[in-house]
């Protein structure tokens, strides 16, 4: 049974397990510090399809799959899939996904889609509507730059503030039998538009609605930053991070010591000339399915908070002159 | 507590209430049999915007809160706001919905999106996770015409087996404690890709989809097709519902007497002009939240299985060659 604490956060009491994860990452993800965590790492954007759709699409397929041989349970198991990515009307995930067979949630939140996953899957886990759910997201740098920015041979020249969009995918089986990780906590956001209008500072248009889930999240269980080993964010990359910083300093919150940003993990920002960091729907997903679960797995964080970040915006919104509303969903894990 | 029963279906037993409806819809659907149903009906398919989209992102706002007057719960009664739409990046939601302070889950079904939501909605209500949520989902023939076929300014003939995308929102609100109609069951479907490719046939790429989810609902909960005093498709339109019926009987199960479609519902095909009839997320959204609403209210239907279907495609997929896969997702609702 499910119970709503404080004003929006969901408090799991037959915990979900994450019984295992998978990721698969593109060359450039393969150069950065994260490397050795990643399940799979490619050689080139294509995989052998003869489109970044197509391969985006590859890269989720396998990844699920990865995740169920990992998980050891057979595929007819799992109950329900929640996916989805950034590609117009999610054809990543129902394309990859279409010849599973699992029932399946398509589900957006932008780059925040990962955790928004993760959230669901746990309420159908907790609230005794499936006992194995498998989450995932896919992101990829070329077909994300195709359709949001410019065709990449242009050879356009990016600005300092624009993120690089992670090429891979993350995914996570839940389950209602297991020994941990738990996920204990499942804040969804609210939409929150300040303004920004420059999609190369996504960080920027981010960073309020990541404060607003943090603030709430917080609030809502009468936690502290330091009750958390670490506390995650999605894709706010360098940007957002110090934007994000100062904000929740600003409103008496002191996160110096245990943040960090799966965008500002990903690239080595000094030697991959990848500008303030990661992004995507695979920048979590991957650095939570690779890294951040490793170190769960190992002990070496017992708990932490995951806050991915989306921007709800597309081309056209752009074009018209709109704002980036922002969103940001959060998880808490604990072994 | 939430059970699954059989192979995908999810069971309510604290059962959530339909408390209100609303919805908007465009100028073509108010010249339709449905018009009286509607709680407005717009004079053109912009309301005063600039721009198809934020015509469509006002459409679905105005509907929400519509919706959220009519119950007289306040605004801030209600836990989470589960939305979706056909642009891309679903930002008709996002765009519509970033003021309202609900926390927001963002969904992509395609067209079967309302009753994703519904069902979704449910889940949250039953396990214990929201004491009111609000589904909504939104299309417009205009801003989906220009994404996903030709610029209407083109003038482009449409073949007889194109559908009209409704311009409207349907919104429901669902609660925790109210009398009825209540969401009973929830299958979430499967991606069926039976590889049809002519994007001007949603029908036929849709109606397997249907079907499957049509007899695992039926096995899974040992019902006969006549349980329901109707069983109503989202958008199959007058092609992809005649291709159901046979599809159905194929398979043993006899729908003639009971079944209809929403997009053969809403508009009159010999009058109007719109060929294989209405589709879009809202076409579901409108024709359950205005017509079939009332019927359950008037007690005219009793128990009804709704049905809606998507096609999880875009442009880009088309022009590389890909078929459609199709989805559909049923709730059954009783008085």
């Amino acid at each position: 049974m499910l119970e709503k604490i404080g004003k929006q956060t969901i408090k799991f009491k037959n915990l979900p397990t994450i019984l295992d994860t998978a990721c698969i990452v593109g060359p450039k993800e393969a150069e950065g510090p994260l490397a050795k965590y990643f399940d799979k790492c490619l050689e080139d954007e294509f995989w052998g399809e003869k489109s970044w759709e197509k391969a985006e699409s590859k890269i989720i397929k396998e990844t699920v799959y990865s995740a169920v041989k990992k998980s050891n349970i057979p595929i007819s198991s799992i109950d329900f899939c929640f996916a989805g990515d950034l590609l117009n009307q999610c054809i990543s995930s129902s394309f990859g996904l279409r010849d599973s067979n699992i029932p399946f949630i398509g589900i957006f939140g932008a780059c925040s889609t990962f955790v928004e996953g993760l959230g669901l899957g746990s309420i159908f886990i907790d609230g005794g509507a499936a006992n194995n759910v498998i989450c995932a997201a896919s992101s990829h740098f070329c077909s994300a730059e195709k359709q949001f920015r410019f065709p990449l041979e242009l050879g356009n020249q990016r600005p300092q503030s624009s993120q690089w969009t992670v090429t891979g995918a993350g995914a996570a089986i839940l389950s209602s039998t297991a020994t941990g990780p738990f996920v204990t906590h499942f804040t969804p956001g609210r939409i929150i538009d300040m303004g920004i209008k420059d999609a190369n500072n996504m960080g920027a248009a981010m960073a309020p609605a990541a404060l607003d889930t943090l603030i709430t999240h917080l609030t809502d269980t009468g936690r502290k930053p330091s009750y958390y080993d670490a506390i995650i964010t999605g894709d706010l990359g360098h940007i957002g991070k110090e934007i994000l910083i100062e904000l929740a300093e600003t409103n008496g919150f002191n996160i110096k010591s245990n943040y960090n940003d799966c965008g500002v993990l990903i690239f080595d920002k000094d030697k991959q000339d990848t500008h303030a960091g990661g992004s995507g729907c695979a920048c979590c997903g991957t650095v939570f399915s690779g890294y951040l679960f490793n170190m769960l797995q190992s002990k070496k964080y017992k708990k932490i908070l995951l806050i991915a970040t989306g921007a709800l915006m597309n081309a056209t919104s752009s074009q018209q002159g709109e704002s980036i509303p922002g969103i940001a969903h959060a998880v808490s894990i604990e072994i």
